[in-house]
């Protein structure tokens, strides 16, 4: 209310000579009410001020991604529509590999046709550094991926805006069938995994796809084989259920050999399903290597995958099949339980694990809804041992082996999966039996992405002139081995001088200690003291997680060097670079 | 042979004429024969050499222990007999723990009598280190500890001849009992625990006594009270079991509260041992309050002991009082065992740690083989849940209550075992709720001895003459949470450079995950690059620990530092002194 208004109120309630005071007061709360009004006035401004810095922010990185698009399509249409029509120009596949990067000009083909993507890579709504994956290369696979491409008519109506030829498929060189190349039945590999070896397959999926979906797309899981992919047929296919010793069978541990048929034991055991992240003991072995070489495949850090896995519970399985439960196992002598794979791998896993009301072993015959495991993975029937290391979940069962012993052979008795100290460069004189083998992996993390840093964007620190800083995001995965939860994700922009609890995202609602799948995780706000920092720089990003046993990763990869390069779990840096 | 000698029978057996050749050959044969002997003599030399060094390494450090006791007994025993008989002195209490250290004189009193050990500290069989440790007290405590000196009367007729006086126990003060003082009925520690508080009691052993003994003396257990030791009749005692919801019981989870008498109890029960290592959950706090402080009490390396426990199984109580099994608990919505103490403390376990047939949660009424608990320890019944963090296993235990919750209170919800981010420096605006409490703990190794370094011992480096060497050796455990084994120690005489894997000991033979109670370890060969050492200097013995699932331990406190001060399990460093 105006003054005059409270004033006529004042006279009609209040008694005339406390009018003086009451003036007084009625001033008093008028400034009161227009400091307010001016405070609110500040904070409506600051905010304006944060939501115009917030959009700032956005229209560099995250803008509108349907309007970009739609802005772009126009734009290219027009310039189509205002040229005259062409000749068809043809290109053959090594043409368009050869444009794989953006000074070459960035091609891709897709079904027949030639596009080049270079001035639409910064409006691709998957950011630029997705589609530079598919450069030079068919962008099918990649689509197949993303439903979002596959079920929408815009993503091929953009497309169609830059093509610049077609494929010219009669001047393809035959591709040869080497009869004899024992290789030659394996399968087709998604072309965005890295290939650190074709024959036996060993590749990664790329980070930057790795933490776009909680469940890694069965396409781009990491491939670690270690021969040919056995050809099976999974009508037919059958394994069996044996007892012994080390190359004997049948020593009277088990009332009976048991054959199973595949169909059957789909039919008989209820399907059981697992959500589980696989690991090979030598992901991120190249961090390693950078130290001193060890041996075996230099894995990044993809060599570790998500999925949702179907199957029947192996307890169950040995109960009805072997008759083997938690109150015989141990008066009957078994100890291990060994998988032979039609590769010839074998390797076993602790009896305790199998029977475990809270192992969650699975004969797995599914994999991410899928009715069948891809034959990369196993087809028809894998081991899934949650929270151990990936050896253990022997692909293309074919045999079960109940045993006093580990099984023989590199992955378990050998030195394939056994850790030595870091003064042991050299399997001469080693006691090998020394060691026990990998079973339960150690906690891990990574940063799979972290936005560049932005000097524009800094501020000055309200405490010291002289201080500037800025912020930037991140986003990765954790996991640690034998169910244990990830329980905090840390991240560092100065070397760990100082650290920042990120938010824990997918997978960190699962139990405490059946936590058998990645947590992914994110920061939006990690501090970055720009103060001395110059375009061009470049600065690490630090993760290092802990699990629900409160164990924490080691600093620095010397002290766990180890001659095979395994368990490389030292805290992971993503380098990032300074912008204007 | 001689020449001579060889001639002849050569002239006897041989045709003339190949004679010189023979004798070429002769002659060559003796050079190596003689080359041989030389060999051989400079082979024993070197061995009598290293044999020297040994012994004289040996009398340094090692010398048997009976000769050098007998001839100091010998010695002092002459020299009493060459002096008159005195007038016997008498000493106060005080009077003995005035002497102290080795300056003072170092007293100790036994039945009665006052004894100066101070010129036998180096002639201690078990090192002058652990004779200090008496140092002013009563040594009748110590000697309870190692049986070697209450049945040997060597030890007594030692101390015969070190006697100085008696304890005038008239002239000691009165002590006066405070009785409105709760703790008026605590019972006495030994004094051997260094007392970080005594109302309650925090007391944690040395080092040197930790490591002598694969299970802790019960005397030596470190003490961990939160209020005074409640007085309990375990003639008469009983413990209920309940369920239901925080604050609420009977629910109707349970067919009926069951009260059980703790002889029933043993009667009814198979008794189950378990050998399991207790650790504090602010074990090596002190170490974190260097970085800054924490809040607690602030343990050095001690909290953590091993000891037998008997009792009947959690497990198999549930069942038969509870009706509580694998096959029921989740339908019945049970996720959670509270655990109640007679001295208001409670705390719960997941209901998977109790159920599980690895989990060997026992309801403890012995330890250390003794027919019932110490009063410190829990007397009558405490919970013992290998593998968890010390609070968890609840003293003088009188509730157990099955519920869908955790525990409220500081010790489960609330922050006193939740481990925040080391940027996190006040309890203010932090989220308690969103990390979980400590249940199993991470890896953990100590280095409880360690030799001072001798640089007399020093020899050359055989491929670079400017580089010195010398060994030393160490001692310790390392213990891991969840009963996950100890697979390797190593330790590093130069700040982590190199790193040597030490010899596991007792303890080394526990199953992989079941192993409950902590590893011995020790190096003997511990290389130390002693070029640029000289007399006084000091160097860290450092260790740190690899575990079943691969586990390692962070190198440094700052990235775990946390404000409760938690799970400190950093590499560990003993220092020791370089000497001549």
């Amino acid at each position: 209310m105006s003054v005059l208004e409270a004033i006529s109120a004042a006279i009609g309630s209040f008694a005339i000579g406390s009018l003086a005071a009451y003036l007084i007061e009625q001033q008093e709360e008028e400034e009161e009410e227009q400091q307010q009004q001016q405070q609110q006035l500040e904070q409506e401004l600051e905010m304006k001020e944060k939501q115009r810095k917030e959009e700032e922010r956005n229209k560099k990185n995250n803008a509108n991604e349907k309007s970009k698009w739609r802005i772009f399509k126009e734009a290219k249409a027009e310039a189509a529509a205002a040229l005259p029509p062409e000749a068809v120009k043809m290109y053959t596949r090594q043409d368009v590999a050869e444009h794989d990067t953006i000074d070459k000009r960035v091609w891709v083909s897709y079904k027949e046709n030639v596009y080049d993507v270079t001035d639409f890579l910064d409006n691709h709504p998957g950011g630029r550094d997705l589609l530079l994956l598919a450069a030079g290369k068919d962008i099918e696979p990649f689509w197949r991926l993303y439903q979002a491409h596959v079920n929408s008519d815009v993503a091929m109506e953009m497309l169609k805006t830059l093509k610049i030829g077609e494929l010219d498929l009669e001047k393809e060189p035959k591709v040869e069938i080497d009869e004899s190349d024992p290789y030659k039945n394996d399968p087709e590999r998604h072309p965005a995994l890295k290939r650190h070896s074709a024959k036996p397959a060993n590749m990664e999926p790329p980070l930057s796809l790795l933490r776009r979906e909680y469940l890694t797309p069965s396409a781009l899981w990491f491939v670690r084989n270690h021969s040919p992919v056995p050809i099976i047929d999974g009508a037919t296919h059958e394994i069996t259920i044996v007892s012994g010793e080390q190359n004997h069978e049948n020593l009277n541990l088990l009332r009976t050999k048991a054959v199973i048929n595949l169909e059957h034991l789909k039919k008989d055991f209820e399907k059981k399903t697992v959500v589980a992240t696989g690991q090979c003991g030598g992901n991120r072995r190249g961090g390693l290597d950078l130290i001193k070489k060890s041996s075996g495949t230099g894995w990044g850090e993809g060599a570790i995958s998500t999925a949702k896995f179907a199957g029947a519970s192996l307890r169950d399985v040995l109960e009805v099949h072997a008759g083997i439960n938690l109150h015989n196992y141990e008066r009957l002598g078994i100890k291990h339980v060994i998988f032979y794979g039609a590769d010839d791998m074998r390797a076993s896993i602790p009896i305790e694990k199998a029977l475990s009301p809270f192992g969650d072993v699975l004969l797995a015959y599914e994999m991410n809804d899928c009715d069948e495991l891809p034959r990369d993975h196993g087809y028809p029937l894998r081991v899934i041992v949650p929270g151990h290391v990936g050896v253990r979940n022997v692909k293309w069962l074919s045999k079960i082996k109940l045993c006093s012993e580990e099984a023989d052979g590199p992955w378990n008795r050998g030195i394939a999966y056994k850790g030595f100290g870091p003064g042991y460069s050299s399997v001469e004189g080693l006691n090998i039996d020394s060691v026990p083998t990998m079973q339960e992996m150690p906690i891990q993390s990574v940063v799979a992405e972290a936005e560049n840093v932005s000097l524009s964007l800094a501020t000055t620190s309200e405490k010291d002139e002289k201080k500037r800083t800025v912020q930037t995001s991140a986003k990765g995965f954790a996991w640690s081995g034998g169910g244990r939860a990830i329980i905090r994700v840390d991240v560092s922009a100065n070397n760990g001088l100082t650290w920042q609890t990120a938010t824990l995202k997918e997978g960190s609602d699962q139990p405490l200690s059946k936590a058998w799948a990645w947590t992914f995780w994110e920061i939006d706000d990690l501090e970055v003291d720009a103060t001395h920092l110059k375009p061009g720089d470049e600065i690490k990003v630090l993760v290092k997680a802990t699990d629900a046993s409160y164990n924490a990763q080691p600093e620095n990869p010397e002290s766990i060097w180890n001659l095979r390069g395994l368990n490389n779990n030292s805290w992971h840096a993503f380098t990032v670079k300074v912008e204007e």
